[in-house]
């Protein structure tokens, strides 16, 4: 099978169709440290990334922008004092893609490597 | 008189005197595109930067970062596609020091360059 970080973004449109509640379970299986989260009624997926400093939260998030913009897929990354939150959803659709489970896969290896 | 942006930051620690109303008043002037926002409960400078691209956002989150990092005081930084929200607070005394009022002028002053 291939695994979520492996697979191509497919882009997002308009009318692009939402993850069922049943590829949502299945694709959260993969990616564990990310959180199903509702902001302002639209269904995101989060993750905090720690580091022990402001500088490597912000080259992480300077890495996940290169990550987004590689791929035209932006999520919103908010970097404080050692730690980076990634909130990816798609905008167009106002909820979740599976895309945007690929983009948190890859943003996963992005901090492994 | 000296204006914000060229004073020098203030060691922030437990203790250190909260901005009173009336010191608000008259920084806030200064920085006209900065809000007061509270959030959980902590009295916070807030202001959006918009941006054509998310590659000039994330831009500009980054001399943020590098700006924070040398006075050591540091923000929250949210990049999204076309906006950087900058988020400036003192941390150790769970509200707001002069010192953010200086960094947020310095933030404007990044924006101008």
């Amino acid at each position: 099978m291939t695994e979520l970080h492996q697979m191509q973004c497919e882009a997002c449109r308009v009318g692009a169709p939402q993850v069922t509640d049943e590829e949502l379970a299945t694709f959260i299986e993969e990616i564990p440290d990310w959180q199903p989260v509702v902001e302002e009624n639209i269904l995101k997926l989060q993750r905090e990334f720690s580091f022990g400093n402001f500088v490597d939260a912000m080259a992480f998030s300077q890495q996940v922008g290169e990550l987004a913009e590689s791929f035209g897929h932006h999520p919103a990354i908010l970097t404080e004092w050692g730690k980076t939150t990634v909130t990816w959803w798609t905008h167009k659709i106002q909820g979740l893609h599976k895309t945007d489970f690929i983009m948190a896969a890859k943003t996963d290896r992005l901090h492994q490597t």
